[in-house]
């Protein structure tokens, strides 16, 4: 008899991604062919839930299978009494799951830009570190499909365009170094395949505080939209973000073409050329160009560039458009000059 | 004094759409000079809702300052009991209002697609007929910013990518026939400047009936959005609509020009030089070699796409994919044969 479904498709999920890994390993060309021919070393990062609980498994099994060795590393962000001992907990869960090396990293959580988005700051540069400092091959994240659902649904929130329609990448960081195996998987297999094993999982009573935007969307916002538009919501917004972000790139590398054309010899952008493009290149030449100027990409938004644009498309003798970190964006003659001052 | 900032905002958005429809009119090179300078006729198409009617209002006042004959057109779907009184009554306020000509059409619903999307297709076709009986330069419809973020959800709900997203045009229609004046404007100030006017308005019970999807979406569907995510949910949607849609454009001029270049001499379609195109680009060559070949574009969705693509970037000999409208897609050598049969 077979593993159950459950586990059967989380092994096939990390199995892939596992198979991507070692022919990424084997063709890296700026490593020397001693240690191309090694065996790599692939981390988990384990919350102890049942999505990273259940990758664990997974790449415990699988790993061996092929040739990987097979490590785990938790992150005590600090912010429950008592999660460092959670933490622990997890190590000792992980190693008995077989895999080695497994370790703990304490991580002091700031403020900017939120709970939720310091905490991830301060989780991602503690996973680089470890990664860094055991030579990891790649950094299996838990994200399902479910999860990327909810991040389609705040990006929608911010309005921002189809960059942040994209959701999370299959493949992502340094290198490629952050994997997400069950970003085609939903939630509830990850869950199935836990039990299935006799897993035990830890709920982070965060993912219930309604003092999250993305716990709120996660058991109000996506089960009313669920409710009006039927089941298939969930599956609808993981596919619209893969096309939003092939499309954002191809719109990007256009962009990026683009604005080789549209500089005089000095290097100034010229009206009449911006003028020419199709409004979705011209407003991304935009962007690219108040970001080199100094402009904070986080903190540049649509409406920011809306006004920029005006400069071109609705040029009425308008003055000089403030952007964030100081930048300046003003039409001089049949030129634009965005910069800093 | 000015009239109540309500009734303001509707009397300028419908003004803006009016000179815009003037320059056009202007400009139209097809028409004879003595039909040029003539005064256009604008119709308002109008439900006896607050937004069409706020609409209708806004023409009535705006309309002779600008030299433009209004009139206004109302469709009964003969879908309730007494839909004919009711149309027989909106005529009467739209006359009142000073419109003219003023008319009733009615029209028989059929079941294709769904109820929502037959009463949609009966509309359109009984407006189109009104509008060149008349010779109007235009038709304006009462959609606000509420009804593009609903547009929006929808169009999410069916994850077939950012066209889906784009919503409605503020032009659309042959010759930009159709305007739509209140896209940027929230429904609550339709409905203020109905009051603020002592217009009588009807709420139509479909809006509130929990059968249709659209009115879900409106009722429990948006509301719980912006419980989760805050109240700029409506414009961020309305926003996601306006960039999408210039993306989509984008995206859809670059397939055309690509597709020249990865056919060859005998128009057949070739495997690597489509493999070199961006997925983004590759897919919507994909897209408009199935319909030209003639699946129809309503039945196309992403999944048949994504499977034709994966006889370019995954080949392994699979064979034919079936496509709607008995259309057939085979790899032959390095070429990709779509046609039906």
């Amino acid at each position: 008899m077979g593993p159950h479904p459950a586990v059967a498709a989380i092994r096939l999920a990390v199995r892939r991604v596992l198979t991507d890994i070692l022919d990424d390993h084997g063709r890296a060309p700026g490593r020397p062919p001693h240690e191309r021919s090694s065996s790599p070393l692939v981390l988990v990062a384990c919350s102890g839930g049942a999505d990273s609980m259940a990758l664990a498994s997974a790449l415990a099994f699988e790993a061996p299978r092929l040739g990987v060795r097979a490590g785990g590393v938790t992150v005590d962000h600090g912010l429950q009494a008592g999660s460092d001992l959670r933490a622990a907990e997890v190590v000792v869960r992980l190693r008995e799951l077989g895999l080695d090396p497994v370790e703990s990293v304490a991580v002091t959580v700031g403020r900017e830009g939120g709970p939720e988005a310091a905490a991830r700051d301060a989780r991602y540069a503690a996973l680089d570190t470890t990664a860094e400092r055991h030579g990891a091959a790649a950094v299996l994240l838990g994200h399902t499909r479910d999860d990327q659902a909810e991040t389609v649904l705040l990006g929608l929130a911010r309005g921002s365009g189809i960059r942040s329609l994209s959701g999370m990448a299959a493949v992502s960081g340094a290198d490629g170094r952050y994997r997400r195996p069950f970003l085609q998987l939903d939630r509830q297999t990850a869950r199935t395949a836990c039990m299935a094993q006799s897993l035990p999982v830890w709920d982070d009573p965060h993912n219930a505080d309604p003092a999250y935007t993305r716990s709120r969307i996660r058991h109000e916002g996506l089960p009313a939209l669920e409710k009006a538009l039927g089941k298939g919501v969930v599956e609808a917004l993981a596919r619209t973000a893969q096309l939003s972000r092939d499309d954002a790139d191809a719109l990007d590398a256009w962009a990026g073409r683009a604005e080789a054309g549209v500089r005089d010899a000095d290097g100034r952008l010229e009206c009449a050329a911006l003028h020419a493009l199709p409004p979705a290149v011209r407003r991304r030449v935009l962007r690219r160009a108040a970001i080199e100027a100094g402009s904070p990409a986080g903190s540049l938004f649509a409406r920011h560039i809306e006004e920029v644009d005006r400069l071109i498309t609705g040029w009425r003798g308008q003055g000089a458009i403030n952007l964030p970190g100081r930048v300046v964006a003003r039409r001089q003659g049949g030129r634009l000059v965005i910069r800093q001052g």
